[in-house]
């Protein structure tokens, strides 16, 4: 999508240099635009762990090319696979949440232990890298697509006024590799002249609504209004949304849904407002082999620190960390929650729209069955 | 309750000198603790609107001491009345949420009505803002007893494991005179010896869970742990609340309850998973001519920035306010939702827990009509 009126990925390699990998540090957003280079896979464990990039599909992406990166490090070593393998576990360990993360190892440590020789290989991880990358692209403008139906259907009840999306923290092209997931529809929406407009839960303890939704959605041109993450049942309770449309970092077979804490909340309140919510999918962030997403997904516990501070910019326009809290009291900070199916509308997928149900998902994806693992 | 081992109030005459008010500039807590001194009615207007003081019950109290100080103003003039109704009109217009507000001015208004003379007058609103005052402490302290039982029943199910309640907002002794309304509960269940833990949500966008009731738990020794806004439905998935208590802005005679924004989601929450949420209230709060929450009660939406922009102390020890959102992303600024008496398992008066409905509060009120205006 457009950064400065240019269209962006998010991940690509260096142009004239295929030895590195290149981001957007995602951390300064929307204060500062910053490339950085990723030149080995530690480079690329750091940028997960410690979330210059984030977003299940985007961190599935940025595992892959490190990998490739990863392959380009041990060229000459005859033990390349162990370096290998050490590689894709410390890249497994950085977030425990998101689902693609694993799903894009294994893929490309699958292709990898498949063929011999060190260039083979590093052939094998790009090419494995970009199509991890070109097929996400595709799966986010099909499944924006089949979300770009609903908000049309609504935009006829509407009669010009604009259809109210609200989303939490960001499933846009930031968190993927263009498009984004929950953004989809709302982009595709916008360009075809659809008016659309957007309520951005700012998403503690991160701001990724703040920091990078309303970024995304500005840069686009996208109507939209920055609020609270307490606020969203206000709005719903007084007819002010007319659709909730949210990302997943992991989504059980039971169509339960894992995504940034609040999201339960959010829906909660759309169930007792009868406002219909959506979670946008690729299909890998599905989770075949999880049927109960309460007590089989792990959620992730990340520093206190999170919590206690808040990073902006300040008066003089130095981006700076401020503490909220009194010195001595603890926090907890828990990344993500579990909708349970039953409050969830639909799943909008690369292959359509399906009930959040063991069968609409295999009505969908009839090849997977529960025993099959990913 | 204390601060830094001494016990203290919101609201005082400065010791030496009655024409002087006293309060805690709450805006600067937890960071610095500062007194501000109130010499007329319009610092006590500026204080209300400005939030140097909040909360229902202090901003009740706030706008009776400031009738007395425009009584002083005032203490010379022919046409006294005149000018008391002016800063009467101008106090009622800083909050449009708090039912105290209101019935604190009108009943300072009403005793001034009834006397002449100037000197009569300053010490009829003396007498009145120091009942007002008086009043609430032993409200609080009522209404902190009858919740207390509530505790010991949990506790006795927990076997010396602590008892886990979350708050919203602030309804701490800061947003009262002493005690506290929710927190009163609390204070006394500690100091009983009952082993308590609050989480803490810190109540976004102004933070006063974040700023205001960690330290106020903190300089009482009570055990807690601040949260994000959007992880309390988290806590209740896994059975981390055991019940839920927060204060309440204005609740109807049906028992709909309008409260910080945000707590009609955590409302939500917990009878998802069957947790008890009760909501603390001095009869004050109540408006008896309210029958419909959602319609009746007017939500106050306050300036976008402060939804933009977060306030606390930075590396060098400095308070500032720090910008999150991009420069041109614009933000809405709820301050109040209401939470459906469906929602509620309880209130907790001043006169005993009834049901969050005409019937119950009318039980314990039985002099109130719908018809009473108060």
């Amino acid at each position: 999508m457009n950064v400065d009126g240019k269209p962006h990925r998010t991940i690509w390699l260096k142009p004239g240099d295929d030895s590195i990998v290149q981001i957007i540090d995602q951390r300064y957003l929307p204060h500062r635009y910053i490339i950085e280079d990723l030149r080995d896979h530690r480079a690329g464990v750091t940028a997960i762990r410690d979330m210059l990039v984030r977003g299940a599909p985007l961190i599935g992406a940025t595992a892959a090319w490190s990998l490739y990166l990863a392959c380009l490090e041990s060229q000459d070593s005859e033990r390349q696979l162990p370096f290998l393998q050490a590689a894709a576990d410390a890249l497994m360990a950085t977030r425990p949440t998101a689902v693609n993360l694993r799903w894009a190892i294994r893929r490309v440590m699958e292709s990898l232990s498949e063929v011999s020789g060190n260039d083979a290989r590093a052939r094998i991880a790009r090419a494995q890298a970009e199509a991890i990358c070109e097929e996400d692209v595709e799966i986010c403008r099909s499944l924006g697509n089949h979300g770009l139906a609903l908000i049309e259907d609504l935009a006829r009840s509407k009669r010009g006024e604009p259809v109210n999306v609200l989303t939490h923290c960001n499933a846009g092209w930031l968190a993927t590799i263009d498009w984004g997931t929950a953004t989809a529809p709302i982009y595709l929406a916008h360009q075809r002249g659809i008016p659309v407009h957007v309520w951005v839960d700012e998403t503690r303890p991160r701001n990724q609504g703040a920091n990078l939704t309303a970024w995304e959605l500005a840069q686009e041109g996208v109507p939209h209004t920055v609020i609270v993450d307490n606020a969203g049942g206000h709005l719903m309770q007084h007819g002010q949304v007319d659709i909730c449309i949210t990302g997943t970092d992991r989504t059980a077979s039971s169509g339960d849904v894992a995504n940034k804490i609040g999201t339960y909340l959010k829906a909660l309140a759309a169930k007792d407002n009868g406002v219909p919510f959506y979670v946008a999918l690729p299909s890998t962030t599905i989770d075949w082999e999880a049927t109960d997403g309460l007590t089989e997904i792990p959620i992730e516990e990340r520093p206190a620190d999170e919590v206690s501070s808040v990073s902006g910019i300040d008066r003089r326009g130095d981006l700076v960390d401020v503490r909220i809290t009194p010195e001595n009291s603890p926090a907890k900070n828990y990344a993500f929650d579990v909708t349970p199916a039953r409050l969830v509308t639909g799943l909008i997928t690369e292959r359509g729209i399906c009930s959040a149900s063991e069968q609409g998902l295999r009505s969908l994806f009839p090849e997977r069955d529960a025993t099959h693992r990913i």
